[in-house]
């Protein structure tokens, strides 16, 4: 209705704020899932805990699930929706390189308190640079995590606890010291964050040691400062699940700000992406109660470390989700609607990719070497790495024209190796149709990436695309 | 009308000339999934797609599916059938190793047009020799796959194109060159394609490169090579998915012609076998009409990257098509019907096995080296690479003793390893008991391998054996 | 009839004898299995074939399942029962390092019946001490396995075949020869177990080989020891699968018989705890009928060889028995009750673990390296190989201060490496949550280890405390 930009206010381009808010307050995989699961609820999305009875799925209704408290599946069903009608779904990973405070982790040297930590996927021999865990040295580090607290009546009661300030550092030796600055380095021995001074005279405050098994394995004053963040007193930690993070906010990047600089993008991008497309088309009555389709978002866990483990998406979660819906949804009377309803949907699988460093150059096949700020990327290989083909990328094309987007494509040369994504598993585990797509970035596996500042948006764009339009282009392309 | 023979003019054994008449017609994974959905539409066979209800399914029927159009499997359904009888399967893979052509294959160097693939199950560093895509050195190789294109109504249909002449060539360097022409060679680039001459001065048909997002990635006379080949306009072709493929035609060898030379052996051999012996099986009226089992037939691609995607082994292909059939079959009654339908199934995994080969006769046991023209073998394993065992073993026996076949042994010495096949990923997924058998061959892995001209009969044979007598043996043998 | 112990005769700790019977009565993976078996429906427990329906599923009923007679799955159904409440798992494997006979065993050489059998995980190139395989040398190998047995109706029956007595042997060659007998020693050839001598001149029992497959594939002498073990005529015997063991009987080793000695420990210890512990919470009238959730203990095979095949951890053994089970006790009403069951479950995954070996303590990180008759470990690693995470540690701790056991930790270096469990695989199938806990042994994976004494009771009696205290603390832990 307004008619005219004035010239000194103008916003950034959609979902890069939310996004930037979400990775900051995010920071481990825990607080990823808790967010979606709070921005799901507030959207009038009802959990479903697995543990519970899922009958009272209806057409219309909006759901979300969680594992672990590290994995989460959303769906919402539409309102016109009856087997066998499709599901579009998107899926991703939360988990992402980081450092794991040891079960035994009490340590100090040279009137420095030091925290004993375990590099996440990655370790092992002394080396002078590995492109990602020394990519850690003289960050702020942040801690966080799960801690189970005895609640009053006894029982267990999980908490979050982001330390949300600089707690730890890896510091270096200035150059001025010649030799023994340029390394290599060991990692049990030179990278060990360091958390404090080791107080001296003794406060009045620590006359007693803290009793028990965790008072034996973890410094008092680490104990306290979560006991005192979570505002339980340090008898009551039973133990907790604590990763070291980079604590510095995320922030837009670039003369147009058109980049966003973030830790945790692999893959915290597409898993956003994912949920906010979701609850856009969700948010929308118009479409929700006219859709005759469901509207998934999956984000998983331990894909770094091979994608392992009940939260992970080797896991029977996603199919489990969809079973149970299904299910519901079926009433009484249909028989295998489960197989049909799988064989009319389809999966786009979201994990970040390489966008072009212009810096290496020579280390790309140029004709499919995506750009930032363009629009996701769909990943080919010739070696069922990727679930990518003919027919999901003339969909993913078909989509991305509908909602105005672009696609770009991303194929490594026949001399090189590529990594892997949840994107094969899961099609092999439901036979659903899946396409892997990426949201481009720089510096994966570095402990802070760059994205497009549109990137997001860009991602939620198609992903938005493919939940609204998914109905429409059904039997645009022969899927079987 | 004449009844006896004479020396000198006598037939093939039986199979052998449909088996090479297919295997020259179907020489890509696409090709090889119409060719026997129409094979099976002509035995009266009904499509079930996944994406439709299979509600019409019932005894006395004959079905089939299909995924990605590269993987597909069908049933008939015994005129006695009720649940929970069991089902009896065997199972192959119609992938083999090729060339596939890559996103953006336009390529000219030196005055040549070359066409940029990648090398399907292999690549990777440079190397001398490695047993597989070195054999594709001067061969002449032919091109297609599947194509999509726009129709008229603006929606997609898919087609086959079989460019089925020689049109790309991986020359190798005169030895007179010296080292450069004795390797190690490189997959990027030592081994692209040459597919024709960059023509000069510009003929008139080139006026206008061809618009939209194909003809940036594919060279002009591709895309009107393919046109033309389908009768469509090069405007409304939309993507495609072709492979390289040898293109000289399957032959009998030898000096009675007891030998079939054919490339893409591994494993369109035994899917072969396997459909023929289903539409062998099914097309016997007094068969359906009495059979109280479903007889199944079922083919997967991938199988040589490992298996993955939904239209590989290890997806929930074969256990939806079960599931989806007998919950229809099973009308209202029952619960978990599914898992008693299964505990009473059995199933042939078939894949193509080594023959003894004389030259190399230190690498077998030669106790348990199989022959060719001979029989099926089965492949036996301790460390859980293959499937086969004792109570699997016996029923194979039984059944070959009702169709008078050979059954053959095959194990490896302790001081080496062996490779995979479905049959382990599939038996995991259904729990179904489950065999391992083979069809034996040659030089598995070459372009082009070697079979007994008896043995695609004695394979059909066999599992005819499977599908007629399973019911008869049921209980022969006591799975659980 | 006696009431008061003398000074003089002392008993043995809790579950030290019964693990000795076990472990020298069930000597191969299907004696195991069948042992339980006997031992479960001796206790009430009833047989739920796969193959048949389990619609008698009822609350404070007992019930178990097998498959291919070498992994198995038991439950206890609370008589408080109903869906959606959860279910406790204990897990293990009944697989152990051991030769497997191969299909064609006959070979004689030298005047002996040799038998010809593979290494079960190991194997491969020649060497001089593999710390696995070569503690095989000059021990008494029993043979056993199962038997496929043709009965009178002409069908095949399984009978369970358990040579008891010492059969076979793997000589070394007497010092005396020098070099040749200080090896490097070949798998295929070196190491053949002997079983016999070629008789000669021919008794009159021999006139005629024994006809058919299996007389062309195993010496007569071998079959009509089974056939005379079982009671059966050697025509019936259709064919079986055996493998050597040590046959040796376990016994308590030490100054104060503090340490067992026995062969398999590696995962049989587990699995004996882990049925021990159910039989003893179901066969408590009170716990069962007052029981609100499931108590389950499942043990398969295959894990020393990657867990494939069905009746491995990574097949759908364990799900599908958890899914029909959950279907039948919640009647017509519910939809997609499993997910909720299985929401609410826990899982325990028994392996065992290395115990501080004082000759080789440099090899260790000593603040988590457990000691025998202690207690059971958890064992933690940051990269995914275990389970264990803080939940499910808490629970441990809250489950061992309930029954009064001790816990112990297991962590490797960070410049080190670690191996795998079924853990991680269960997980992921099911989703449940889960932890890996190990009792400790010496000399893992020689022929024969040791471990402690009170080492299986204390096994049992933490697994037991998760059966009984399981419902007690199903909120302790926010699991999800
Ligand atoms: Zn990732
Ligand atoms: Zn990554
Ligand atoms: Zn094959
Ligand atoms: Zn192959
Ligand atoms: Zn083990
Ligand atoms: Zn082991």
């Amino acid at each position: 209705d307004d008619d005219v930009h004035s010239l000194d206010e103008d916003s950034p381009p959609p979902y890069a704020d939310e996004f930037i808010h979400f990775i900051d307050s995010a920071p481990t995989v825990y607080h990823a899932c808790a967010y979606f699961a709070s921005a799901l609820k507030a959207a009038g999305y009802i959990e479903l805990p697995e543990r519970a009875s899922w009958q009272h799925i209806a057409p219309g209704g909006k759901y979300y699930t969680t594992r672990n408290s590290s994995a989460i599946v959303a769906f919402a069903v539409g309102g016109q929706y009856k087997p066998p009608n499709g599901i579009a779904v998107v899926s991703a990973h939360i988990d992402a390189l980081c450092w794991k405070v040891k079960p035994v982790s009490k340590d100090s040297k040279g009137g420095y308190d030091r925290l004993s930590a375990a590099p996440y996927s990655g370790g092992g021999p002394t080396t002078t640079w590995d492109a990602s865990h020394h990519t850690w040295w003289d960050r702020d580090l942040g801690l966080g995590g799960r801690v189970l607290v005895k609640g009053k009546d006894g029982k267990i009661v999980q908490k979050l606890v982001n330390l949300g300030r600089p707690i730890a550092r890896i510091p270096t030796l200035a150059r001025h010291f010649g030799a023994p600055a340029l390394g290599p380095f060991n990692f049990e021995t030179n990278m060990v964050p360091i958390i404090g001074m080791t107080p001296t005279p003794p406060s009045d405050e620590q006359l007693d040691d803290i009793p028990g098994v965790m008072g034996k394995q973890h410094s008092a004053r680490l104990l306290r400062a979560v006991a005192k963040e979570l505002g339980v007193s340090v008898l009551d930690i039973v133990d907790f699940d604590l990763e070291l993070f980079d604590v510095t906010p995320s922030v837009y990047l670039g003369l147009d700000k058109e980049f966003i600089s973030a830790p945790r993008l692999d893959d915290k991008l597409c898993s956003f992406a994912a949920v906010s497309a979701l609850l856009a088309a969700s948010s929308d009555p118009s479409f929700l109660a006219n859709s005759g389709t469901i509207s998934m978002a999956a984000c998983f866990d331990t894909e770094e470390v091979g994608s392992g483990l009940r939260q992970g998406a080797k896991s029977n979660f996603l199919q489990v989700v969809v079973e149970r819906a299904v299910e519901v949804l079926a009433g009484s009377s249909a028989k295998g609607i489960v197989g049909q309803v799988v064989g009319r949907s389809f999966m786009a699988s979201a994990d970040v990719t390489h966008a072009l460093n212009p810096n290496f150059s020579d280390a790309y096949l140029l004709t499919t070497a995506p750009l930032l700020n363009v629009g996701i990327a769909c990943k080919v290989d010739p070696n069922a790495h990727f679930t990518s083909n003919s027919t999901s990328i003339a969909l993913v094309r078909a989509i991305a024209e509908k909602c105005d987007s672009a696609v770009q494509l991303f194929h490594i040369r026949n001399d090189g190796r590529s990594g892997s994504t949840v994107g094969p598993m899961l099609s092999e585990r439901l036979g659903m149709p899946t396409v892997d797509i990426g949201i481009p970035q720089f510096s994966m596996h570095s402990i802070r990436g760059l994205t497009g500042a549109s990137d997001p948006g860009l991602g939620v764009r198609w992903m938005e695309g493919l939940f609204r339009e998914f109905e429409g282009l059904g039997d645009y392309v022969p899927f079987e």
